[in-house]
């Protein structure tokens, strides 16, 4: 079966490829996670959260549990964006309810220890569940693969643990541009390999997650998220010419436009403080557009709920629209508001 | 002496009173602060932080400290954007290392036992230390009053101390918006009564933080943010007509038109993410625009400081542009930094 046919029949590949769809089709980012009593079961019997990832059988099953449940137009595969340093050989733990640790790589001495090429077979695993997922999915369902943008993952990286603004990394980018860029290059090249070997492993298509492109400057934003996010983009697309490619430059607000045309991203995810007109006219013309409902919204539920849904569907639902959070679901989100969120979207006639 | 006699010798004032100056007048958020050993010296001595905001001496000397080194073209008192709840009764304490802690104001019936008018008395040490400050200071450098935006005070109100994405205050405004909305109306009312009697003392203009602003959605940002900014300019005019006003809602990025417009502030101070073509296009096109050096690059100093700075200039210094930092200076920031900060915006001819 070809790209284009598969494409054909699931609505998120048509907004990506262009035709808008008159109910937008809808799934949530962390959809795989702790909200679901079945997730919590599966994480209970894993060993590490690296085990969960890198097990076929639970990355696979966990990907698939909120199909299950809500019947959402993506699946994406369940894996981690620092899966590609820890391919790199570097320190990767996830200790519980801390975040990730690793060896922080947090000078010009350090950076050229870094090795210029990930260890894929690490990586096989992650392969595997795509390919799993892909033969249990529905026809109708997108698969999602993914990886971390370089200027996140690199904050990551280079601080050893995620911070409240990530200055480590920005300092570094300030006072060794060099070192940093030489992280960033490394991350650029084994993230192109990466995604196109999850495309060749059944994904339909691919995000990009640039969680703290929101805390750089213009400037410092065009050289460590667009200009990296345009290589990868191109680097996919030299092997695989169809490759659809959503950007997510978290808290980007106005250089968003900027993003999108240098990127040529398929679409944008937007996080929930976006303003409509200029994402309208400025972004959603060149490209589809995927959020933004405030995760606090949907824990809130009730009318507070149904109103912020009304807010993204009038907002952006004339033109190609991705429903979606504008963030990560968090976990006390109750699953009643899931279910009325997925209905009140589904109602719509745009 | 008129205020309107006494603006004419104040470069700040005349950029909020729409006459451009060829070079930008220049402050820093923060300023009277943790950087500086002499105001550490000084914080050692007082007892609490509240005890340093009210003892007039202490105040006036912390506030003058900046003036007397840098020579800046603004001092701005040295207060908290807590001491209207203070003053409402609420009780405030500040425990060293840990940010501000309240008694958490979280649910409609806690709401109803809120004042609903401050005893005011209790800021008299503020206009105290405003007069002394205003008779010490050069006719050159103007005095800035300030408070916090309702919607900023009332996010440490509701959760009782700051948290990463201020969602407490966030999840009230969407499970309950008539409590929610009786302590914003409530901070209202009193910013009003506190911003004009600090005019009255000598102030010679106002600055509204509102720091949280940008974790709010549009609607969210509207109600919470525009519209009490928007009743706090219209009150402290209806008694003091030529009030100038800058307002800071921090993180607002696309909703910064809005903001200007609806509330009719003299001038907005901008976080160091700015888009700067939309920013000179529609923002400092009806009002002078405050910023934006990412505080980062102030301390990590060198040639990304100077090209930090000449971003600024270069995309704001041809309209009317009050210099400052995105946000507040950081304690770690190198005083020597400062100084080049300093020398090069006055070495700027715009």
């Amino acid at each position: 079966m070809s790209q284009d046919s598969r494409a054909s029949s699931k609505p998120l590949l048509d907004v990506l490829a262009g035709k808008r769809q008159p109910v937008p089709p809808i799934w949530m980012m962390r959809q795989a996670g702790r909200y679901l009593p079945e997730y919590r079961e599966l994480r209970a019997k894993a060993g590490s959260f690296l085990d969960l990832c890198f097990t076929p059988d639970y990355a696979a099953e966990v990907t698939l549990q909120p199909i299950r449940r809500f019947n959402f137009d993506a699946a994406i595969i369940f894996s981690d964006i620092l899966v590609i340093p820890y391919a790199l050989g570097r320190s990767v733990r996830f200790e519980a309810g801390e975040g990730p640790r690793l060896d922080p790589l947090d000078t010009p001495e350090k950076v050229k220890t870094l090795a210029a090429h990930a260890d894929f077979t690490k990586l096989e695993p992650v392969y595997e569940a795509l390919r799993r997922v892909r033969r249990e999915l529905d026809d109708r369902i997108a698969l999602i693969g993914f990886c971390g943008a370089p200027w996140t993952v690199a904050t990551y990286m280079v601080a050893g643990q995620g911070t409240p603004d990530q200055a480590p990394a920005r300092m570094m980018a300030y006072r060794h541009p060099q070192a940093f860029a030489a992280i960033v290059d490394v991350l650029v090249e084994n993230s192109i390999h990466y995604l196109v070997s999850q495309l060749k492993a059944g994904a339909d298509c691919l995000q990009l997650f640039d969680t703290w492109a929101g805390v750089l400057p213009p400037r410092e934003f065009e050289r460590w998220s667009i200009e990296p996010a345009r290589q990868i983009v191109e680097g996919v697309r030299k092997e695989m010419p169809d490759a659809k490619i959503i950007g997510f430059p978290r808290g980007a607000a106005g250089m968003l436009p900027a993003y999108v045309e240098a990127t040529g991203v398929n679409a944008v995810s937007i996080d929930w403080t976006a303003e409509p007109a200029m994402i309208r006219e400025r972004v959603q013309s060149r490209a589809a557009v995927q959020g933004n409902l405030d995760p606090l919204a949907l824990i809130a539920g009730g009318d507070a709920l149904d109103r912020a849904i009304d807010d993204v569907l009038a907002n952006y639902g004339k033109g190609r629209l991705i429903f979606n959070l504008g963030h990560g679901i968090q976990p006390e989100t109750p699953i009643a508001h899931v279910e009325q969120m997925v209905q009140r979207v589904r109602a719509f006639r745009g």
